[in-house]
């Protein structure tokens, strides 16, 4: 990371100016009689969103009205909810959607249209509505900027089976002035690219398009939230919502100028930091793993042969038990559909070769295990059939998984 | 199953008249000093043979082997051997599995071209081909008809992580004529559709001619071990072959001819049990769940339905701790890539509706978990879409599972 013209700073959320987060506890979680369970970003001037939803075709309610919501010109407010994902509710669930934005933009004095919403957590049971719009009632009470601990607090209501809160900021200089970006997300559980059960909120202060900022956050989303798999399922609540206030004077950005590269550079860092927090908190994961195809014909069949890879469920049971076994990998890069000739492939641990031509090579065994053994490698094939290349970010599959998953 | 016109019976791949099958011990699988490990299966007289093989592009040095000899208008002899699947092994890999072939062509004196080979075990390790050459040598006195117990040993010999040996036949009269079907097989670990680290072997005494047989085999193969998934991964061995030797003096099948669609009958459901074993006796398994889903746009929408619910770690990790769970299997839905209206949804537990219209249904939770909770249960998802229809077989995904599968 050599040559970053920016640097990481606190305040999360809350690090852009004119930025307020925090929380509210509405009772949503059963048996959970203490923790916030309702999170809040407000921008204090209008700003420009973005958002990026899930390709799930089964849609939680959220996701619906937010990407209705999204088109407006001005945005200001984010309110999410964990302890239900308000999915598979019918048109109960839009209603109870658009109670929240309601409930919200009452709150903080802005309109509906300004208000994005978000859930996660249990589906097909209603939300305690009532409650909530009791609690967003009280939010406005209840966020601050960054002397506070508002980014944090926001962070932690929107956690569910997350060990750890995830927060994160950046500033750099863009035209002589500071500007900042800062983000929050949840993760855990059905993380697969294409964003499952994954919720992440970004802000900044700079001054940039709508139409832009929409550019720049796919371009940073691609290259972090969709390329990260823990169990190959896809939730109906992925959500990833990015506010810009302008409010540090900066010039506006413009696509080609190099300012507006550095801008993405630094908002590709802070995605793709966040993607990593929420894979390595994965349930039950014990392991991060890098999966890294190179000489493909095309970028379709990188895509394809590193995500039979990730989501092979045998690999991911051999990386738990600290076993190499690349027989598997192999057997994967097979079935994944990718155009491959098996006499060309090579494969790499962490650099060691232990595939040459599609054969086993000659480094020992037990550097292979040594290699697996840690909590972090990068496995690397080369398929030798072309140029294209990809990457994903994946994990192990452990025991402790199957005994978080195997009842709610 | 009533009005079928076969009946169950003894005696595996040697009930059929003029087979004989057995084993013999070459010392393949390490620290294993005891269980024979070559299995052989041979017509005293010319049959013809059919067979389908591993989509998997890496294929094993076996499967290309018997992709070649397949076209050979007679065949007499199959030897398998498990504890090293001869994958992943180059031109060496190869020559080994042409070495079997020789080996056994000379052992009981028929064409070379004749011999079909199959193997399975571990990836990427050389065969000790002297050892198995040297055994191979000794199994014509080694194989026996249905009055021995040639077809039981030829079964246990091809078992991997496998816990039951798997064998079964059929009789029914053709043309007057008591014909008879019967098989064996293994599998265990990487089950899924396109038939993944499986091996079955069919005969018949029926009169058939090379290119219906092949036909007949298909279809069968597709009604059951292209249906069946524990784990999604597909290996490079998988291998169904089947032999017909025409001993039992029956007139020839012919297409169209009621005869033929009797024997169909006969063959898919042999092969289906089989597969029904095998999946039963998956890794880890403790679940054998059916997937329906009916009123799919299309035939591709029903399979990409059914595979995605089949599919998901997450729902299989529920049925494992006696979770219904229907929210993960509208999520598979979903994701899967199937055309739905998530509002159009109805999900079936044995019968007891859990979803409607894509929400709740008023069945009480606790019969459902009362179905989750049995060894057996059946899905059935109706889209209300269209016509098309498809059923898969899976199972479970268990802690147990895991451990089998972290390290070798």
């Amino acid at each position: 990371m050599s040559g970053d013209s920016f640097t990481e700073i606190k305040g999360g959320v809350t690090a852009p100016r004119s930025f307020l987060a925090g929380s509210v506890y509405a009772g949503i979680k059963a048996g959970n009689t203490s923790r916030a369970d309702i999170a809040f970003i407000h921008s204090e001037i209008p700003a420009v969103a973005a958002g990026t939803f899930t390709t799930n075709r089964v849609k939680a309610a959220p996701v619906r009205v937010s990407r209705a919501h999204i088109r407006a010109e001005e945005t200001q407010t984010i309110v999410a909810n964990s302890g239900n994902a308000n999915a598979c509710n019918g048109v109960i669930g839009i209603e109870h959607a658009k109670q929240m934005v309601r409930a919200t933009a009452k709150a903080f004095g802005v309109k509906e249209r300004g208000v994005l919403v978000a859930s996660t957590g249990r589906i097909g049971v209603p939300l305690p509505i009532e409650a909530m719009e009791a609690a967003i009632a009280t939010a406005p009470g209840a966020v601050c900027d960054a002397k506070g601990e508002g980014s944090l607090r926001a962070a932690e209501a929107i956690m569910t089976s997350d060990t750890f809160p995830k927060e994160m900021a950046v500033e750099l200089e863009l035209h002589g002035t500071t500007v900042r970006i800062g983000g929050i997300a949840k993760g855990a559980g059905m993380i697969d690219p294409n964003m499952a059960t994954m919720l992440a909120f970004v802000t900044t202060d700079a001054t940039i398009e709508k139409k832009l900022l929409g550019e720049a956050l796919l371009d940073a989303v691609e290259q972090s939230f969709n390329r990260i798999t823990v169990d190959g399922d896809m939730s109906t609540n992925d959500t990833v919502l990015m506010l810009a206030n302008g409010a540090a004077g900066a010039p506006a950005l413009h696509n080609g100028d190099p300012e507006f590269e550095r801008f993405q550079e630094a908002l590709n860092h802070l995605l793709f930091n966040l993607a990593r927090m929420i894979v390595e908190d994965g349930e039950g994961v014990t392991k991060f793993v890098t999966i890294q195809v190179h000489g493909a014909k095309s970028r379709q069949d990188s895509r394809e042969a590193a995500e039979a890879v990730a989501n092979s469920v045998l690999t991911k049971c051999a990386w738990f038990g600290g076993d190499p076994n690349w027989g598997r990998i192999m057997d994967a890069i097979g079935y994944s559909g990718a155009r491959i000739r098996e006499e060309m492939i090579d494969i790499y641990y962490d650099g060691l070769i232990a595939v040459k031509n599609g054969t086993p090579a000659s480094t020992p065994f037990e550097q292979l295990q040594k290699v697996v053994a840690e909590p972090r490698f990068t496995i690397t094939i080369d398929l030798h059939m072309g140029e294209a290349e990809y990457t994903v970010y994946t994990t192990d599959l452990s025991t402790r998984y199957v005994e978080l998953n195997m009842g709610e």
